[in-house]
């Protein structure tokens, strides 16, 4: 028997102690920073996927996602997975193959979810702003009037654009010209940053990932279905092309745990469902509209800054612009091999650009979540200063202070 | 605008404290017991995915997987998911419609490999064996001789069951009888306690999830693809049929960060990836060989207590009964309501059970990872103790002790 007198990695600790000793602010459009509660629940010591403590957390989870989806009977799914597993939780279950889908396309994501919804039988068709820019309301009416779509996209914030749907609006248009169409939403980049309304608005499909305005780590898809939803998967007359995905197995698993009763399909991720509880505690102890209302101020406050800098939006008007993210164009003769390492230094992560056609050309930062909720964190600040400075080192001196 | 002057949420911190002073062992057969460096990981704080210190850490392990599933040239995936994407991953990548594939069956996860394979087209044939029992060498060879597969899954153990299947011996008659068959293995509560050698035994698929013996928590859906494996891949006629799922993705992104360059599929499980790299770092620094002879020890140490308990074990025998787990029949007139939480209320948690047709009649005891290689901690012990007294408050009096 071979009896190893003391835990075997006294040094594995020590490097990423260090890393955090030294934390750069993650201010990026997710992962966002995170609560000190929010990572003590990642530390959770195991637990049983089907102890009666942490089946209580979890059914917890599941009632407090539809306050902040404001959904008073839509389904939720939390599911291990990227919010890149939203598009296959929506196309697998809801459309058939040959069955219309509308793509309302404001970026990389709106691609993304046609090539999903294509993978899975969908005959897509894409409304496909400018980069910049989205769909007209006119264009989506006319398109809607032309064809009979089983479901609808819309992308509430594209990560790679930064550019803003008017959701609601656009469900109005919806509503008027084709009711049956099935309205899903994207809300990666916007669900607990941006007002978003499920039942109100009568939307089908809300999806998002736990490291965005949730403020939870990465590791989480989490959707919301509606009635009207689940009965359309219901009465689906092929077979569900898709397994991990399929809410075959996920529908009765949800609805065990929301009744506090064990049930398995596949293990759930035990640490990041304790960590969402301690999140969605801490979102919904607050008003929801206080909280979109903080995120419209302080994206209030970059964008003035990143305008007094004398740059230049990637969306086309502030008026289409995410509450919860910025993306920016780097002024002349400055890239990102410049300017990100310029700001890191200076303790401060922001992201460079995703969009395949400007991806060199742009940079982005997100305001989401802790960073927005806690202003006496000074996280925005140091942002903004670091931001201003390594602009500064390059010898850039546009916008005021010219 | 709306500040507010301290954190929000300062009562959420109190409970899963509290939960965590009054720690049960949780020694089922996965979650395990999580070292306190895997933990600390756990919390790392919010780091971007694409940050050169992330992908190094991500690179690394990679690289280190390679040498928990002995393989040279094996191709790793690591992707935000339960185990049960292991089935999608290797399912929709590897098989085409009306493509037969032969499923040895040794209990749930058996059907349900069976049912994903069905999902993407495959026409599965099974070779089920009694519960306790596995298909046999002979029927195997068998089987294989009578029809062309394009591939033969086992499960290497079967967590409903406790049943080990003999995958060296299985991979040497597929060899034999039919070469070009791919060889997939369900090492999901194997790989990491159960020796397992990818490159020597010539398999083409080995997946696991993180909660189980390469102890981390639940998140991660870890697989590896042989050369051969990669190359029938690529070779594919038909459309890849999954989108989260296809390695059309995927093996960019591995090959990204195995290179330490960014790239971009879906946000990586942060955090569960730190706990990955320190988790990997304890196992492969001590070799893999010390790993599996004190899975065995460990193991022969819980079955002998259980047989002198006077139980019956739900393997046949064990010669075919798992290392890293056991599976036992209650006595006669106990129940799973009766003994889990006696035995619960003395701080140990042990599983009921899984396969449909005897769900209640056994119980199941998980012994990997921390519990096993750090004996000095007394996991074993107290599992052992607890177990005893829980049957001796429930009048039992079976065994050695009568």
């Amino acid at each position: 028997f071979v009896n190893l007198q003391k835990p075997i990695s006294k040094s594995t600790r020590a490097s990423h102690t260090m890393a955090s000793q030294e934390h750069k602010l993650c201010m990026i459009p997710g992962p966002v920073e995170f609560h000190e509660d929010v990572l003590t629940s990642m530390s959770t010591a195991a637990t049983s996927h089907v102890s009666p403590s942490f089946i209580s957390v979890f059914g917890e989870c599941v009632e407090l996602l539809r306050k902040v989806f404001f959904t008073a009977k839509g389904q939720p799914f939390i599911i291990s997975g990227s919010g890149t597993l939203g598009f296959d939780m929506t196309a697998s279950n809801l459309v058939e193959p040959g069955e219309d889908v509308l793509v309302l396309n404001s970026g990389y994501f709106g691609d993304s979810f046609t090539t999903c919804l294509e993978t899975y039988g969908a005959n897509v068709t894409q409304i496909k702003a400018e980069i910049g820019d989205r769909p007209s309301l006119e264009n989506i009416a006319e398109v809607l009037s032309s064809k009979k779509f089983k479901a609808i996209t819309i992308t509430h914030v594209d990560t790679s654009t930064g550019v803003l749907s008017d959701v609601r609006a656009i469900a109005e248009v919806v509503k008027q010209k084709s009711p049956d169409t099935l309205i899903i939403v994207d809300g990666v980049c916007s669900i607990g940053a941006e007002e978003l309304r499920v039942d109100e608005w009568g939307l089908d499909i809300a999806f998002t990932a736990s490291q965005k305005a949730l403020g939870v780590p990465s590791g989480l898809s989490i959707l919301i279905a509606s009635e009207r939803a689940i009965e359309v998967y219901k009465r689906r007359k092929t077979p569900i092309p898709s397994y991990y995905a399929s809410w075959a197995h996920w529908l009765p698993i949800m609805n065990a745990y929301e009744l506090r009763k064990a049930s398995y399909f596949a293990t759930p991720p035990v640490q990041l469902i304790y960590a969402l509880n301690t999140s969605l505690k801490q979102i919904t102890s607050v008003p929801l509209e206080t909280r979109f209302q903080m995120h419209k101020e302080v994206s209030n406050r970059i964008k003035d800054a990143i305008e007094n800098l004398g740059l230049k939006f990637v969306p086309n008007s502030r008026e289409i612009a995410a509450n919860g993210m910025t993306a920016v164009y780097y002024p002349e003769g400055i890239q990102a091999t410049d300017l990100l390492p310029r700001v890191a230094n200076h303790n401060v992560v922001i992201a460079g650009g995703l969009h395949r056609a400007i991806a060199t050309k742009y940079f982005r930062i997100g305001h989401m979540g802790l960073s927005v909720i806690e202003p006496n964190r000074g996280h925005i600040d140091k942002t903004i200063e670091s931001l201003r400075i390594g602009l500064n080192e390059l010898g850039y001196r546009g916008g005021e202070s010219q």
